[in-house]
């Protein structure tokens, strides 16, 4: 089978690999659809991401979905033909946090492109049947692909217990910060903020149901939370961005007793955070790491129509093209691009 | 000013009240607009809810909204002309319920419509500042008088803790059964299955969007469910018909480890429950009694579009008439009638 | 290896077995002590459990601890001398219940002397290393048999999210009634009322610390609660007996917005419940099934002494004595018996 | 009345006020015991906290218990000659966080001897009855005082969700940091861990029941925490010192998923923290504000002997000489000063 490889930063190469036969819990998916994900391109460009440096060649690839070709002796909830979606972290299923239900917690997690796992850029892959999720009919294969990102949006809200009738701030509006639209609307968010710094990106948000945009290069976001929601701040505060002074302004349009969840990864090691405010508004700070339990949810979202996530897809390509595609996705400004492998 | 009393059962009269004063922390508010609610109509039939006997003539009516005309010299978050809707019930705001946020369990809450409490078809009435919110521009009066069982839906979801993704079957498809799927459905709540045994109202469901009404008179709901949600039974499931039998079922289709909630008055002291399918199947069977907290963000729900209540609707008369619109809105099939205040 | 077979009701065998070899996962016990469960005395009088039937020779026993003798190749966790006690229940790690940490609801558990999975009244069993929890040198190995009931408690005590300065109200005193008493206690609850109809389990009750112990034969429950709560009722009752009466006692004895935790199997099918109280106090109804995650909080709390489980054993005898065992513990009076195994 | 009255930092004046006559929701409390808090001596030593600047007289003093000597006409629960401990705030009962069950952040509430509200150094108060909680005859009056402490306890417990056979560590072995001790143990935890750089307030600590205690200023809390959990980390964090690097120190020595609780006041504005660690180990990082409904708990502990606050009084003193008291409550290794008040 064709399998793209990273070989060096800027370099993948196709490789010939054997196709793999699925173990009695798996399934043999071909692969047919993956998202090029921001951490995909951090590996592209500088070959690690913080301390993860990849020393090997590697596949990278990890918002996937595809067609189950075979099936394992044990993997009996699947059949050849069934379109999937693949949740690319699989655990041990034995440490305590397996057993809690944070299995993405688990410290041997098996995850798709994360050295020294490769990834789905590749013909085929063999896959846990349970973390194989059956896409219906009204269900796109590119939607399948892109339960990842979506994922991490329901997971943020989750965590962030959005509910009917809050506002929810959301710092960023590139892929992540619009899945956050897309998952806290559906959990009942009525008032939606989102920011960024690219006019382009926010424009995007507002035609997407952002209720406000706002550009915190030019303007002051406090005063127009404040403005917006007649003083209270927000209910919960997402912040997608990972920059430091987003970061820091999350404590100041929270509510007083509000929550503030925080995905982006900080391009810095630490942030200067006023833990006054975290103590006098009594909030709270959570991080919120991946997602678990998500993929059915975002699966039936997607089929329910409640959620739009192809909209954000700007462009698609092949195999063939990986650099290209690589190299295109690299440009802050595009949202999201797909390879679409196979047939 | 002009008040609908009711003075002995099946009997309104028309009687001339001093129009109130309202206290320091209150406001004065002309009421526009007052849904019928079946309670309403079983102490016009039977004078009774169970131990609650009206003795003295008796002002119905609870679920209202008005315009404020007059404020107490406290009450400086409304001022004359703002639209608004009533919550009905003040409670005692030092009890613990009401320290613990609970104050819908305040054991001395003075609730509309509730003896010894006069409840709103009047035109006009004093209460509690903090007790009416105030409309936008984007939300009508009568959707502010159906804050009031929407707010029951909204309740019921919070306390089935309905979230993305999930499946919610409903036992009843009348106004309240009809609240719950506009709740689920702004609560995230992917496949809505509501239950009655009357095809017209079942029929409206689906228009209104249920993705499953099921008529129990004629089918067997636990194969129905089997088949909809392959085996897997409902993650929620809520009471709100009342009826002995629904009350049984639910512990027949919900999910193992899933959660019951109870909202429907059962009209017989006991109803005999399977305790081992509640063990065994670690079930959650919830309570859920009116609702607290819930006026804003039933308000931001309608004013964003995501719920629609106007459309159950299905008359509207006048103080003037009320006698024949109670008459009217004893018939079952009918969903909800409405009275028109003053102007 | 010697192990006790129930071959019919009231007869147990001793069979010659040959002793079990690890899997990879998997470590050798030699068991030590194992107590004598309720359930495992109703197999011993009935072959059955409702429509659970003994039909094949069956190893009773699930409360067991004993000694590392061997590790399967990936047991790396435990070596041979360890002292261990072992969680009866293994799960599939796969299903969704287990993904979400409710893996003790899994539908595929292994649950030891459940048909057809034997049970520990044997000198060696081969277990999962994941559910054998090492004891520290503070905890006996008749304390880590004892973690089983043990759990239990903790279970519904989590459950019921009991905590600091809670009223609970536990219907039964019989082990599990003694062991919510413990792990009520330990939760944090500084008032804790026992029920039952033998005036030697209260007077035991009392000896073990309840602040109150109701013989509900004599005595009106939801007065004496009264009294002693000053009218409030009970934070949480737990319902430990199982009986009739008793489960329907719980709604009358709760706090309004309070908790009731189901534990106790009724001995019929359906009990008559108050939907009413539950509604109209918003109450939660609460199945607590077995535990899950409690081990090692058990052992923790065992270590600290914060719990005491010894003091409910009533006798010890061995795997010869087997049968004389059983039939002592038949007695109702009786509250534990322990089964001491080799050595 | 006799009053101690802060005229400026470093003095008190001795007054006669008039006593106050309590409104109809109040009583009338000749007060008793007034535990000298770290905020009181704060404002005596500097005139001011942070923003909040003492600019008029002030009385100090909010942790007070007395006896009821005269009751308003509302204030029905209480009568002369009950003993009552003091919750300091009360709120306005209006808000949305009152209604809530958050009346801690009310932004109206009146707190003692926070300007410019008057605290308790004063023969008399006039208090609300709902605030003033009756002490049973197992709880002293001094016990009453330190409701107020050990409060701040219970409530970081809970904001924790302090469970049993949980690990937790406390950073501040100062009066604070031991409450959270006592409201910990009392919550089910097993494990506990002080720190500090005083030696003495740690072997104070050890007497008092920490499991483990380690100076920060001459041993790597990290490794004796790994070292202490098997490199598990505490489940709970309590930071309790306000010192910058104990504040940075909670993000290293908590489990992964586990929950950092903030309450001491920093003493720099911000705080560099690790954002990734929060994201990457799914940290809760939660701000503890004062309290809520914690009143009814700790005199429920108190009077169970689950806790002890005595134990840390270090020395009482009188009105008349309240100067020497503050003087001497201001050496850092003294835990707790109480000023006897009256008869």
């Amino acid at each position: 089978m064709r399998t793209a490889v990273l070989v060096e930063p800027h370099q993948f190469e196709l490789q010939d690999r054997p196709r793999p036969s699925p173990g009695p819990d798996d399934v043999l998916v071909a692969v047919r659809e993956v998202g090029i994900c921001g951490s995909d391109v951090h590996y592209y460009e500088h070959g690690r991401i913080g301390d993860i440096v990849v020393e090997d060649p590697l596949v990278l690839g990890h918002e996937s979905a595809g067609e189950v070709v075979d099936t394992g002796e044990n993997a009996t909830t699947l059949e050849p033909g069934d379109r999937v979606a693949l949740e690319p972290g699989v655990p041990c299923r034995r440490c305590s946090h397996c057993m809690e239900g944070d299995y993405h917690l688990c410290e041997d997690v098996r995850f798709m492109a994360t050295p020294p796992h490769d990834g789905s850029f590749s013909e085929y892959v063999s896959w846990p049947a349970d973390f194989a999720y059956k896409l219906p009919t009204t269900v796109s294969t590119t939607e399948g692909a892109l339960c990842e990102p979506l994922s991490v949006g329901i997971h943020a809200c989750r965590r962030g217990n959005v509910g009917t009738g809050d506002t929810v701030l959301v710092t960023g509006a590139g892929p992540i910060g619009l899945m956050m639209l897309e998952a806290a609307r559906a959990a009942g968010a009525t008032d939606i903020i989102l920011t960024d710094i690219v006019d382009e990106k926010l424009a995007f948000a507002r035609e997407r149901g952002a209720d406000l945009a706002v550009n915190v290069a030019d303007d002051d976001l406090e005063a127009a939370v404040t403005r917006y929601t007649d003083d209270g701040g927000a209910d919960v505060v997402i912040e997608a961005s990972g920059a430091v002074s987003s970061i820091q302004s999350t404590l100041e349009v929270v509510h007083r007793g509000g929550t503030v969840v925080l995905v982006g990864l900080a391009n810095e090691a630490t942030v200067p955070f006023d833990v006054l405010d975290i103590i006098d508004n009594e909030l709270d700070v959570l991080g919120s790491f991946r997602y678990k339990n998500t993929y059915s949810a975002a699966i039936d979202l997607l089929s329910d129509g409640a959620v739009d996530v192809e909209g954000i897809v700007e462009f698609e390509s092949t195999l063939a093209d990986i650099d290209d595609a690589f190299e295109r996705a690299m440009d802050p400004s595009v949202v999201k691009g797909l390879i679409t492998v196979g047939e």
